[in-house]
């Protein structure tokens, strides 16, 4: 059994996932795809730079767009407790020998930035500028009305030590993929707001964001979309799906926007708020893991991924073809 | 523009398609596929056959499971308005030579038997027995909840060919797939009842039964569908879809009984009833024909079909590699 | 059992209701509800006239809106199967002593106006300009999303007189309303087009127009439409549902527009293509028939309706206090 | 604003809620419709008392049904965060004067009782036994297909007092109604487990338990509900709905059990893990807060609810005629 056990009482109080910042090579471009046909809802806009938020949401963003030479991932945000708990995690990873800066993060009180030992590029903060409610602002809905944020999926280079790292800092291990040969880890989800996963890693080469991930209200909203994107010249953004995941029961849709970051279109996973919750232990060799229906998924979906801004890239501890699970 | 204009003043009049006999080798295992997981109703057993219905319908079956040694198709059923058009449609197969043979058919009043010229067998009938309502008894549902019979899609292996006679006999078409190239019709969909289709002819060795569908509420019932089906043992039943088709719209499944007959399970057409209604025309090389959001369908998809009891098979006059539309 | 048999061999081939004129007093306020907010497609403006579709029909119009000093219905239309069917409705309907003008009727190659033996304007036509499909251009879909007119209903002072006359012109009684104790009928719904129905009969002081029907894909898009009109000042016009009919099976909601026409907005009824369906008999004291699920529709849905231009009302021949039946 | 400010650092750490006792006079009645209608899975049964969970759960039982002479309700249940939070919740109790007794739960290592201010029976548990996953055993899905049982809804006689004793032990609160004339607060929604709601409070005489709701996938599953309750001899056991209540954007149906105890069926609220969430307010005097489409609710529903074992009924101590929002 690779999963270590759950760290309760963690040095300090992360929530949940809060926003991630993508460098897209044509704003207008990924603004006709993450606002016109996605449906997020523009919350601000400077020259080079859109702010987006999902319809329940009422933190100012959770997607920023940066104009950039080159496609990649700026950053991963997480939001914390109070500002006490944000003094805590700055400390702890001083503490670890992680850089710590504190920044100017727009629409945010006080913010800072680390790495995690494997590069992946955070940053924490505990108060974002709140919006007025628009979830019952229901002429503002389109695309597949997407509602929040949900989770980002990283391929990592050394699973076991992402989970390790991951699970000091209070993220619970829902649900992983175990090769029982070598007793190696080769995903693994893990939460902090009582859903499945804020965040999950998966085996490859790292660290590269392989998706982020939206949460809808039901199927029908993702075969809209799917019907809304095959009639507007973004049939070929269409990666996988629609399918269920055996692996957190979601119902899922995988697209690509115009740069080749991959978006998870998502509903229908479980509630894991209790402590004692026992990760489900899925065999790297059964394929329902991946898709519980049974239908294979392309092989961009296992080799692509988004980099991140200055992180090295290491190929997987484990293999050299990575496999994947969703 | 190989498609031929309608006969809209057809010799016989043709209401819709009715039934279907499958033959398989264990009546028990068809039982629990066909009653247990579609949830198709039971309306008469004897030894070695068994009679279905869907929700809705009140004739007494549309689909028939005989036991056999070997797994066929024994013969595809239509409804024709009244006796007189019994009749009529009866003369008229005999004039142009093909069997005309008047058959028991249990639950059916008068019922004949003949041939398309191509060896499909079909069956004739103005009055089948009728049963009671059963759409409003909710607790009967289960499985795909599956509402009607909708339509036979078959391998022909001269596409061309099947349209004209389907034609001759009233059947209109309403949408198609041509080869630019050689001007020939590399698919087509025919209907008599008002839906896209009734009858539908695929390129390739034929003649087989490529599937027969079934009309469900929503897709969510597709859904739960697969999800029953991926945790009851049938994953490997699950060969195509979820999916929409370019041609038809249609939401799909495409799923394969214990003897490998092929269900579609299907939802969202649209109406045709006007006479006038224009054919739409699809090119061989338009990708989103077979599936508006671009997944590829298995090879098994465009190749297995259920043989016709009695039908000589007669290769492709088109090509050796068949290439089908849905 | 009040209701005449199915006449099978009717004077002419009448195909399908297609399309209805509605008398408007502010056509910009009009124009935001049927189009902006239901979703309808504008085909044609010309001053004080705007002409719509709905989403998978490709005739030019199933709803025309013409800016009036009072709201009332301008005339109810048919489509017949050819021109000849056409010339034998004009004579047969001479015939009876009704009114028969050819008229020049927008779109249309030729038309007459009569009216049935109690008022009501009706157009029969065969063919009207045709348009190129768009039921698969995604992008354009809004609202309710709806894909095509589906009935009228209509209160009636006789509903076993309006019965009597339309079972003359071949439409089909597929459920009925009877008041056991006098054996009378109270409401009936008849086809053409092999649904449930293409008109239907309510009693009540009439002739008036109890409402319109529009056809939609799925339960999700009515909650859709609701949700949309509760917050964007629409509240006060949705008069009732959502629900499910005993009658006809039909998911319902039933809405006003900004004149107080009402609209059904429907989903999930049956098809009903065979000669010999029964028709089903609830009895007027069956609180199901109207509601299965047993919420009561309020006042207005029993009591208001559009007035027929140049129709004289008439109180109901069998009650002071109209019970109606959906 | 009669809202306190949340108690972000409460005494001890409630994780959800977890249970409810109710008292039933048939327990086989009462398992027809818990069981077969809702579809509530059985975990364990005894002479007189019956355990049942949702399809996502893995604590033990979310609902015991206990036969008795009267219907009631036996006690609301509680998780904790772990056995030291639960000696700490003892504790405070104690300081409160309020009773602690620590009692043999079935199925729960260690639980205690007391009663909040007003007399509700609350039970508090660390650690229930768990069961094995079933949400992927699509087999065992029946009715209207319940995965976890969502929050508790009372009468309070005197609301501010209730929102003030639960926001001391950290329940927060994220809607509430206000009556603008007296700044009293008429109802208030407030969580711990990060959705809209783990407890609500009405006003009215109380205290009584207005509804237990669960959490359903997706409207269309309450759809199903209704139609087979209305089919299966329970449409009188159908109170209200459905609808979307504006408070909590719940997609809602409320239905009785055999015995009167009040079920709400729900979906679609939002997620509410942020400590910086603003309460939404709404005022008494806006009917969108109740029903966001304009359905009113029946008499029933402002007025009857369960009592609690061992209760006194207080009458409201704002109104004689008790006015009560969702």
């Amino acid at each position: 059994m690779p999963i270590p056990a759950p760290n309760l009482y963690p040095p300090f109080n992360i929530l949940r996932l809060s926003h991630v910042e993508y460098r897209v090579t044509d704003l207008a471009r990924a603004r006709a795809f993450w606002v016109d046909t996605l449906g997020l809802q523009v919350t601000a806009e400077e020259p080079g730079r859109l702010y987006l938020r999902a319809m329940e949401e009422r933190g100012h963003h959770c997607v920023t767009l940066v104009e950039a030479a080159e496609p990649s991932v700026g950053v991963l945000g997480f939001k914390v407790f109070d500002e006490g708990e944000l003094d805590k995690a700055a400390a702890w990873f001083a503490r670890q020998g992680l850089p710590v800066e504190w920044v100017e993060s727009p629409f945010i009180t006080r913010a800072f930035r680390t790495r995690d030992p494997f590069g992946i590029p955070l940053e924490f903060y505990a108060r974002m500028e709140r919006l007025a409610p628009i979830h019952q602002k229901y002429a503002l809905y389109r695309g597949v009305k997407p509602l929040r944020i949900d989770h980002f999926n990283m391929f990592a280079s050394d699973v076991d030590a992402s989970v390790a790292f991951y699970n000091q800092i209070g993220f619970r291990v829902t649900e992983y993929t175990e090769d029982a040969e070598s007793g190696r880890c080769w995903a693994a989800w893990m939460h902090r707001k009582g859903g499945v996963h804020d965040v999950a890693f998966t085996n490859g080469r790292g660290p590269r964001l392989h998706h982020t991930a939206f949460w809808v209200p039901t199927p029908l909203n993702i075969i809209d979309l799917l019907d809304l994107m095959a009639t507007t010249g973004y049939v070929a953004n269409i990666e996988r799906g629609p399918g269920r995941h055996g692996i957190s029961n979601a119902f899922f849709l995988y697209i690509r926007d115009p740069d080749g970051h991959r978006i998870e279109i998502y509903c229908s996973d479980y509630q894991t708020v209790d402590p004692d919750l026992e990760p489900i232990r899925w065999d790297l060799k059964d394929p329902q893991r991946q898709t519980l229906w049974g239908a294979p998924a392309p092989r961009s979906w296992f080799e692509e991924g988004s980099v991140f801004e200055g992180a090295e890239l290491v190929a997987s501890a484990l293999t050299a073809q990575p496999i994947v699970a969703p």
